[in-house]
């Protein structure tokens, strides 16, 4: 099976590539023995200015047909993940992970050992290339033709777009190949070549059995310029890498698996790293035992070889794999590293530095408009502008109905224009949005209720509120007070959004079912039946025949009257007047709210879950789960518009007027109160400051996280002052108030992710950072300040499809937070948990207990939430940080890290590398690779909105 | 690194273990070099007579601690699957396939290959064990005393019952292994124990790093006859493996995965088969080197070696791997062949070979009675009892609706009782359930209103028909007709299916807008408003006051009267009467039927996914599925209940006598029709005998099934010949048409399912058979019977209930077919596709041609039902079986292997391999074991029920 190479001595004079005669090598795979492809080499020192090396994309064109109709075909693509191509359905397979067996391994190992190795070889086209490779002593001169002849045939590849018919690659090999600095012209515009970065490279493996040769053919050829091959490859990317195995006819699917096994081999990071750096056979050969060392091998018994793996979520980390100098070039800016991996180097949950230092935002105040001019940004602004005026009705609305008028959509769409609008332009974070969150809706309900308790007049004593908590919070400006954050652990931000989310969903259904008290259901026997309309004459002085009756049936025993049967509006638009108990009731209302109730509650959720389903394009999925709540509205208005019926409205005031009636859009400082309340609000405005505090600073660390790589830093001290003078200007005004939300600066922040586009099948888009700018939400503000003209149309909207979006608020947010996935694991036996690291690492007592401590907080506080005792609530949720202190007497601050994460006492109290889940079990393996698959990224909504 | 071995004389004196030395075995795995398992050797001939080897259990006992607190502690446990010691968290984590790096795999060989082998080994305790396995010559007296006192240390061992605390084995080494052959006490109640089957053995393998080791030992012990080895194992099972794996300190985890390795390997069943009958390390080597051959190679840039890979649903063949000989002594009925297998091997959708032969029941009738004395049968009458009367309510309801109560709920009862009973006394196949299926009821509701659009007499009418029926049904039983049901491939089952289902779908919406109609909703300005109770005096004639008035305004104005506002039927008692149109209306009831529609709806369809849920134990989550109707039904009850709504309830005869006021049970057989409509009945009955035919046969051809493993056989001919009897004796009687049930059969069936009960964690159990007899059956119509006495509870079930359950039926059975599944493709884009057997070998547009036109012949057949040509629609399912033929000509019969299954004749037409699809296509790789992934089960429900 010797084979000698005649080129050989030509290209040792040209370039590097040095052949080790393979009886030189070891053949036993033996790790350490082999040249370390850290070494420096030329070609790596030319790279040194390059980030990385080019994505490769592999194609594995397999000889068929063999004796009679001999042609290439392409049977399977990678670039990193493995495509087959299903002959029968005509289609590529779904991307997934290739499996490869062992055997084919070893031996497409000995086929290289004793092949032809070409490594940069100067061919500039395929006829030379192929000149090159069957340049073998081994071959007969007419057997060499017919290799030459076969090897320049036109291969077959099948194409996505055209269905049925394969589509040929370029016309004339020849003449692809002159004009290959030329833009590459896609013949058939396929689809591949659009997802491959610019500067991609091509690979091709050739196997096949071809019956008239005598021994097998083995080469590989590094290309020392990539050159575009002709129609060689299914795009016309220049090649960089040929490999040809070939050989007489064997058992089996010997090529196929081995062709598999090169292409496999050339798709892997590690082996690409080293084959492009190897100066010879040796380090070929090195770097292939090098992937044989780590591969991961599935015991036949257990493992159908034939089942297919889908893509992983994450890509495993390749920096530990990768040689020290590669990992220098690669910077930290590069792709590869995913989100995920970052947010594991820093740790589960670990605070931004930005609470350490205020950032210093002027230097970025041009590019901050000028950022904007992206297309993205229109989709955004549009996104963002109807959430939040969907959140302005249904928020207006809810307070509207609370604060009996004091609120109302009016107020909530004029405050959110103005308030969003001044903190876009002056804040430190540009892409918070404010809003009238969860909490100081909850606070207002409260305050409200609390200031009838005292016959006081509301506005007024809401304006010293505000007017107190805007001085509390300059204070806790002054005071750089922002970094008591770090108190507030994973324990309270749940603590206080799961509080929020049931008083949202406690609140919906309360007030679904006040309306059947409204508007009664009536029961076969109930009283409330009977209506008539009464005239007044002839009868005569209708008084003389009820008193001919007992005293106590005078409503229902009307005695002699002159009657008709008119409905109500009718009779009294005739002159007379409806009587009767049935007059009143308006039948059929109490049940056809609790259906659109229902309908746009199960509607917005079902329209949520649309984003993962398989159905639609992605495009469209994503549409109507992110209008989920806006479709859901529009879906309620249009049903209760179909059947008419006269359900209760959202109340808007005919004109540009404040909701409350008879009240000019400045609030008097004193009004009917008298003037030491306005001292008496500081205790209110206390536990507000508390609130707001909590709600702003925790939504602050959230959107600064690490993973989303904000380069303009942020201004958590800066932010809180502008919410403080907010507080003033909205007070004033009597509008609602307005902190940061988080759920729905997420969804800003998320709409201008930008994404690397180039993706190679199965694998998914790369997050780049965000578009930081201004001005997607100050136009968002100012159409939401023009939408107050759309008021008119708001008197559509049922109030019961507002109560539907509310309890799907609630419910959302509810079920987005660990401590909901912990509660269910109360109630799944041990078997069917799922596979948590949290579950890994924590004994399922110890979770059990620390849910049990929580859900014995929340009852706690939801009792004082029903006392008289109420407004204190914000008081009681800091109170969480002090039990969260308790806890680290009943845990380990291993379990804590798992279940919560660390104050900075603690922090400091375990070593540095302690911090990080992963280094402080000493007895289980190496598992950092495995947070990847289940990051613990910050999913909590804390402002549920 | 060459290790003596001091005891190997004595062994090979008494055994037959022979050592090769290591020099003289070739270190490079080489397949086909080492001796061949197959080749005869005593220990194979004795087993002959055994079926299978044990099952084996193994554990891994790693040294911790080194070197302060040196303790074994066992850390994985392998049976199918691998189950790893969470050690932080104290529980093991869920079975999962077990990976491997392959350097592990290549140390372990080495490492055996240098150690000691005894093979046969007659040790009898774990003292004799020990002071064989440390009889090594590199070791000195000191450490040989100081490791086996190492040895028999007690391991800890994780006992998942006590939670915490670890569970300490037998008390004395020496005492447990006395009494080996008493029955194994478990002193701890492992749970493992239970599961696994009666004979299992123990292999173990001890792993770690001892510092005090010069240099690596390793040692493989097969024991001659299995010993329980005290506390060595966590459950005490007699050992059969030992393997120890110590060395000095090593970098990484060496040992660790040294011996997850080892037991990876113990537990894959051919390397198991062949260290059995291994006579010498050579053999053990040449099984390892098996055992490399078939891995499979997960590439380590694209998986993550710690990713968990949960159990495959079907554990790939081990057929092929066997040796022949084996194959031999491992027959068919191996539960190790899953049915999934069975299914496969005998190709998609397969006929019974029932249909070639009338199987024979009189052997078998004593059993059928006595194969009943079992607890599961039990459960299974009260489950089946209960679908039974559900399905009677349901329908019964249904059937009184459409007929006018020509049927009802006690003609149901009464019906399904006695043809239920009669038939399972009598028929081949007495696990069928006999029930009014879909397509009875769809026709009986067509032929009323025939009957009524020619003014007859319908009961006797009906009589004829059924009369008729029986005959032709007798003719086809005579003339062997069964057969034809070949011609009934899927798509004419499917087109049967659908077309049904969406009957109940439309029903249902149509009864329930039927709802709104006789209870209409009161719009704001609706005429239906005013009621008021009126008195004949003391007014005087009323008349002279309405002639003041416009004559059209007649109804609405009353003039002078004497009123009251009392209730309509207070009003009446009073001696008014109540007048106006709002008297007459009853509010709320539309809104309130539609939410119980919706309601039983949803919650059906929500019980039903409970099954497939995380929480709650099986046996809850069983029993929450399976009785998801009745529990919707009684919801709904409850519902209406609570409110006390005048809800339309189920009309039920107040005393046992037909639902029919003034007939009596046996049906004249004229009434009021002229003589010749007994003749022409013959048309009606002929469409009606071809439905009972084709709704009998598919059922049955489902239910006699393969992969149901009957023992019995069942009886095509004699069943329908029953059906034909009890079809006479109903109609004469005047109750429902009967024939069998796929639905509630199945279900029957599935809840007499005999599976092996021990199985490894991670395998599902194997399924073994099914309990056939006839008293389940017997006794749920009897119990049926009985429960006609429960006829005054039913007229509390309101009707939009039963309407909800109907839909659910309908939507049920149209999703269970793979028609559905194809429809949803249409609205997939190609990636999101799931990865389908039929995707892979057929081209999509293919596909979605098939799909289109089996939606154009449901368009057509539902233009024809909606036409007064209705009743005629069994024919048009007959013409299906035309479609189905003349798509010959557009499709190939491998896509129509694929998308439907072969007709007789193109059975015939293509080469007896070409049946089994994998077969077919060449250029494919063989996927045989693909198919068992997704198995092309007979999945429709012919008889929506």
């Amino acid at each position: 099976m010797e084979m000698k190479l005649p080129g050989q001595e030509g290209f040792e004079a040209s370039s590097a590539p040095r052949n080790i005669p393979s009886g030189e090598l070891d053949s036993n795979p033996d790790p350490g023995t082999g040249p370390s492809p850290d070494g420096p080499s030329d070609t790596e020192s030319k790279e040194l200015g390059v980030p990385k090396d080019p994505l490769l994309f592999i194609q594995l064109n397999e000889l068929l047909g063999w004796p009679q109709a001999l042609e290439w075909r392409e049977t399977g693509r990678w670039v990193l993940f493995e495509e087959k191509l299903e002959v029968a359905a005509g289609r590529w397979s779904a991307p997934h992970v290739p499996t490869l067996a062992l055997p084919s391994l070893q031996k497409l190992r000995s086929l290289l050992a004793e092949g032809l190795v070409l490594l940069d070889c100067p061919a500039q086209s395929l006829l030379e290339l192929v000149e090159q490779v069957t340049r073998v002593e081994s071959l007969s001169p007419e057997l060499r033709g017919q290799l030459q002849a076969l090897l320049l045939q036109r291969p077959q590849h099948y194409n996505q777009t055209t269905g049925t018919r394969p589509c040929w690659g370029s016309t004339h090999p020849r003449k692809a190949s002159d004009n290959e600095e030329a833009p590459l012209r896609e013949q058939c515009q396929n689809p591949l070549r659009r997802k491959l970065p610019p500067g991609a490279e091509a690979g091709t493996v050739l196997a096949g059995e071809l019956g008239f040769l005598a021994q097998p053919l083995g080469a590989f050829v590094r290309l020392r310029n990539p050159v575009v091959l002709g129609s060689l490859t299914e795009v016309s990317l220049p090649s960089r890498f040929f490999c040809l195995l070939l050989g007489p006819r064997m058992l089996g699917k010997g090529y196929h698996e081995m062709g598999r096994a090169a292409a496999v081999l050339l798709s892997d990071p590690q082996f690409q790293w080293s084959v492009r750096r190897a100066s010879n056979l040796h380090d070929l050969l090195a770097a292939l035992d090098a992937f044989l060392e780590e591969v991961t091998v599935l015991p036949p018994g257990r493992w159908d070889p034939t089942a297919r793996i889908p893509p992983p979520k994450c890509l495993p980390s390749q920096h530990k794999r990768l040689p020290s100098q590669q990992r220098e070039i690669r910077g930290p800016a590069v792709p590869r590293l995913t989100s995920a991996e970052d947010r594991h180097r820093h740790g589960p949950h670990a605070h931004s530095p930005e609470l350490q230092r205020t950032g210093r935002k002027v230097p970025w105040y041009p590019s901050d408009f000028l950022d904007a001019l992206h297309l993205q940004c229109f989709s955004a602004v549009l996104y963002i502008y109807l959430a939040t005026v969907t959140n302005a009705i249904t928020f207006g609305g809810l307070l509207g109905d609370a604060t009996d008028g004091a609120q109302g959509v009016l107020e909530s769409f004029l405050g959110t224009a103005v308030a969003g609008a001044a903190f876009c332009l002056m804040a430190g974070q540009p892409l918070t949005i404010l809003s009238s969150t969860g909490p100081v809706l909850v606070f207002e309900r409260l305050l409200f209720s609390f200031s009838r308790d005292y016959s006081l007049d509301y506005l007024p004593f809401r304006l010293w509120v505000g007017i107190w908590v805007a001085t509390f919070c300059l204070v806790l400006v002054a005071t750089e007070a922002s970094v008591l954050v770090r108190y507030f652990t994973r324990f309270t931000e749940e603590g206080f959004c799961a509080l929020i989310s049931l008083i949202f969903i406690y609140d919906a259904v309360g007030k679904m079912l006040n309306l059947t008290h409204t508007y009664p259901i009536q029961k076969p026997g109930s009283s409330a039946y009977g209506c008539l309309c009464q005239y007044p004459g002839p009868g005569g002085n209708e008084s003389q025949w009820i008193r001919t009756r007992p005293k106590d049936r005078d409503d229902i025993d009307l005695g002699l009257i002159n009657a008709s049967l008119l409905p109500p509006p009718e009779c009294t638009r005739q002159g007379g007047h409806p009587r009767g108990p049935g007059c009143h009731t308006v039948p059929d209302i109490a049940f056809f709210s609790l259906l659109l109730f229902l309908t746009s509650f199960f509607f917005a959720m079902a329209l949520k879950c649309v984003k993962t389903s398989r159905f639609f394009p992605s495009v469209m999925r994503k549409g109507l789960s992110d209008f989920s709540s806006v479709l859901a509205i529009l879906l309620g208005c249009g049903l209760d518009a179909f059947l008419g019926l006269a359900t209760p409205k959202l109340t808007v005031p005919r004109e540009f007027k404040p909701t409350l009636p008879g009240r000019g859009w400045l609030v008097s400082p004193f009004g009917a109160n008298p003037w030491w309340w306005s001292v008496a609000a500081a205790l209110p405005a206390l536990l507000l400051s508390i609130l707001i505090f909590m709600d702003q600073q925790i939504t602050a660390v959230i959107l600064n996280h690490m993973e989303y790589r904000l380069q303009k830093g942020a201004g958590f001290h800066l932010d809180l002052f502008c919410v403080a003078v907010l507080m003033l200007l909205t007070s004033a005004l009597g509008l609602p108030w307005y902190v940061s939300a988080t759920v729905i600066s997420l969804a800003h922040m998320d709409s201008l992710r930008r994404e690397s586009r180039a993706c190679a099948p199965g694998e998914r888009p790369n997050f780049l950072g965000i578009r930081e700018q201004r001005l997607t939400g100050l136009v968002v503000f100012i159409l939401t300040g023009a939408s107050i003209f759309l008021a008119p149309v708001l008197k559509f909207i049922p109030m019961p499809v507002l109560y539907g979006i509310f309890l799907y608020m609630g419910v959302a947010a509810l079920s987005s937070i660990q401590f909901t996935k912990r509660v269910k694991l109360l109630l799944m036996p041990a078997k069917h948990q799922p596979d948590l690291l949290l579950l890994r690492h924590v004994p399922l007592t110890r979770v059990h207990l620390f849910t049990a401590i929580q859900l014995a907080c929340l009852g706690l506080l939801w009792i004082i939430k029903s006392t008289p005792a109420a407004i204190i609530f914000p008081l009681m949720l800091l109170g969480l940080v002090g039990v969260r202190k308790a806890l680290e007497r009943v845990f380990s601050p291993q379990e804590l890290l798992w279940l919560d994460e660390l104050m900075p006492e603690e922090e400091r109290s375990i070593p540095e590398k302690g911090l990080e889940p992963e280094h402080s079990f000493s007895g289980s393996d190496s598992e950092d690779s495995e947070l990847m698959y289940q990051p613990k990224a910050p999913e909590i909504n804390i402002s549920v909105n």
